[in-house]
């Protein structure tokens, strides 16, 4: 099996490797292997395919980055946003100005989000999106003469952007390396990690256990200086995380009889990848006061993130704090015509295709096939839901102890696949599997078939390398 | 004269109006008259103009929000984005991966910038990079082993902003009210004024007293506890600022003799509105270590911003801070395939159609017509710069002092203009014209005459309603 193709291209391969590695400086890069190695330049896409600038094509295993939910290359996306640009490409939303698709967009997720969420503040991602929510919750609270209401929980191993705020939201150690964080905001409790819970404890008693340290946090810090906890559902860039059953639920309680706000960051989870546009409420049954989402929203094909506001808070947010006062934050492209354009024809093809029916139809399949891989040697897990995957490579599956760091088996497995056609995401020891939403049983096939392949000659060259 | 035509439309205007005003929260919005007026929606645009639902037709005398400089409804950008959505719409460029228009953008970026100014970081905007900048200063002196080097000086009526970092550099001081900011991290020096400079001091005498004023600070506060000044070259939404003569090549040399990094906030001078791509050295004479640009960048037409960063700089940042680390700072949307192939063509139609030229040459006419203003009873100041200018309205020109906030000047003024066909931005006090790029002699007469109209309509109303 080899999904290798050449694709017609029209770059000179070579010229743009050398300005992207001469000018670039690419997110979350290792600068050690980029200075020896630059990019892969992904050039070319259709459907469930993208193809590099070589001409190699791939799987995208990934949807770019959990973004490409409708699948590449759909020329009505593409045409919605041309027709936009060509009509009104952009104007100021601020002050009493607005526009036709960023009105429209709003109603739409107000329909699709759970019922009492139907006030929609934009931007450009979830960081921004995860920012501004903390900002507009402190002014709520300060609105609301609870000035003191500022500490925001998060959870060791979340993922919630690289905003200075977001960036401190964010509890994975290594990626705040000679960062700086506002740890004075931020309290981190414990991941909700059913791979990794403390060794001998049940599923309903990890999530008691769980349950029981935010309680134990709020009656140590006080509910009167805890603004809100920020959750992911499933926990994305953490480690595809899954928490034990009805864990949100409770978590939520808890916050509700303590006057904490309870966020819910869905760039990952939003937009279908666990078949539903929203998942809070239908698969976790959590009524969150704000939901952020990005990525999917527009399927990647332009920049976007909104943040989904429930009516009690609207009614604090939407008064003025004094005479002549405005809600004075925002962006300039909060609300941007063209993302939105792009947003508003990404959910109509998501609608009319069914893709969430796809998603859990198929999910299960994806998730069934995924786990034949864990009779490999180093497959310690195989988890997530639906179109939400990962697989954990251990050292030991019984101690579940991890590879050295040096060993790179992340990047070995990608590599091994990416040789083999399709493009799986590293990060540390585990591969992330997140594709476009359109896959159909035969591309799971195959994908399953490569990854199989993949981790088979992993084992062989970490054997090789000594690491097992 | 009158600008208002009917143009095309096909909204439900009615409808339109009333799901924005149910569901979208907008930036910088007085919800008192929110709530009751909605929002003007732009729904049309073609080149100078844009149109609303209902069809009227106005002059777009902001540029959006200083962001269309090559003018509206340019079909080149719009089919280039389609093709590149069509093409390759979006793939990751975290870790080793990248995609063309990212690359030939940051090429063509360190092409433009000053010399020094070889790398690129992306951002999907100005708030976001200059947050995304502080973040990368306070990491480089971290890498540097000088951890104290933390602090930011901004400047009062500064405006960087409004993620939660971004915010905290903002130094305008009503964009914060109930909002939280970040005091242990910025300093706020005084900002550089020359309609409001100290009585009876001349502009040099102004400048050594400002100059005076960051050495003293940073003798107060200490270089080794510093990180960085940020300063627009003309300050923006904080009233179009003039500093004196020479302020800002000196301020630089104090902040280099000092350790202290110099960053300049051109998301709103940059990108040809003083007639250049950048303006800090064509200008102002200045070498920043950073340079953020946005808006004008893609003339608005997708959300795009960058971080220029100096060699220097990149010697540090663009080396791994220990084994396995990665420069983990970014976004899902750094690099944006469709962002960046809008900001490559809006590029080669500002190099074709020579569009800085036309600011340096229509930009001193401009400013000489807007001046004749100054007659107008409430007109304190006509002042700025080419394509960035703004009136500051007043009740007394000898002791400027203001008229009082609820009079609404402003307001009044663009209400007028907007009655007569043309979008003025209505800050407090002030009136902000910021056009595109394309302006000719004809639409600055035609823009001066409705302004006159406009003032003196104003006028007549302000005496009805008893404020003057």
């Amino acid at each position: 099996m080899n999904e290798i193709l050449k694709t017609s291209h029209t770059y000179d391969a070579d010229a743009l490797w050398r300005k992207d590695k001469d000018h670039f400086i690419h997110p979350f890069t290792d600068f050690s292997v980029f200075h020896e190695q630059g990019c892969d330049l992904i050039t070319d896409s259709e459907g469930i395919h993208v193809a590099d600038a070589h001409g190699n094509r791939f799987i995208d295993g990934i949807a770019g980055l959990w973004c490409v939910n409708v699948g590449h290359g759909r020329t009505e996306i593409a045409q919605a946003m041309a027709e936009q640009a060509t009509r009104m490409a952009y104007f100021s939303t601020f002050n009493n100005l607005s526009n036709a698709p960023a009105a429209e967009l709003a109603a739409k997720l107000a329909e699709l989000a759970p019922a009492h969420l139907n006030h929609v503040f934009y931007s450009c991602g979830g960081s921004a999106a995860n920012d501004a929510t903390i900002r507009l919750v402190h002014y709520y609270f300060n609105r609301l003469g609870k000035p003191n209401k500022k500490r925001i929980l998060s959870r060791r191993n979340a993922y919630h952007g690289t905003t200075y705020l977001a960036a401190s939201l964010t509890g994975i150690e290594s990626n705040n390396w000679d960062f700086d964080t506002l740890d004075h905001l931020v309290t981190h409790l414990s991941e909700a990690n059913c791979y990794r819970c403390p060794q001998g404890m049940s599923e309903s008693k990890y999530c008691d256990h769980l349950v029981k340290e935010l309680e134990d946090i709020i009656e140590r810090i006080g509910a009167d200086n805890i603004a809100a906890f920020i959750a992911e559902p499933i926990m994305g860039a953490g480690g595809v995380l899954m928490a034990p059953e009805g864990y949100h639920k409770r978590m939520q309680a808890v916050c509700r009889a303590h006057d904490i706000l309870y966020i819910a960051d869905e760039v990952v989870t939003g937009f279908g990848r666990l078949g539903h546009f929203f998942a809070s409420e239908a698969v976790f049954d959590t009524q969150p006061d704000i939901i952020n989402v990005a990525k999917g929203l527009s399927s990647g094909y332009a920049p976007l993130g909104a943040t989904l506001i429930s009516d009690e808070l609207y009614a604090v947010l939407g008064t003025p704090q004094r005479k002549g006062g405005v809600l004075s934050t925002g962006f300039t492209y909060s609300g941007h015509p063209v993302s939105c354009a792009a947003a508003l024809k990404n959910i109509e093809i998501m609608q009319r295709e069914a893709i969430c029916d796809n998603v859990r139809k198929l999910g299960p399949y994806l998730e069934t096939q995924l786990k034949t891989l864990a009779h490999h040697e180093t497959v310690g897990d195989v988890r997530g839901s639906h179109f939400m995957l990962c697989i954990e490579n251990v050292a030991d599956k019984t101690t579940k102890d991890l590879l050295p760091v040096e060993a790179r088996v992340g990047d070995r497995v990608a590599f091994e696949a990416q040789q083999r056609g399709l493009i799986v995401r590293p990060v540390g020891h585990l591969n992330i599997v997140s594709p476009p939403l359109i896959w159909d049983r035969g591309v799971v096939d195959r994908v399953v078939a490569i990854l199989d392949e993949s981790l088979a000659a992993t084992t062989a060259t970490l054997k090789r390398d000594g690491y097992l």
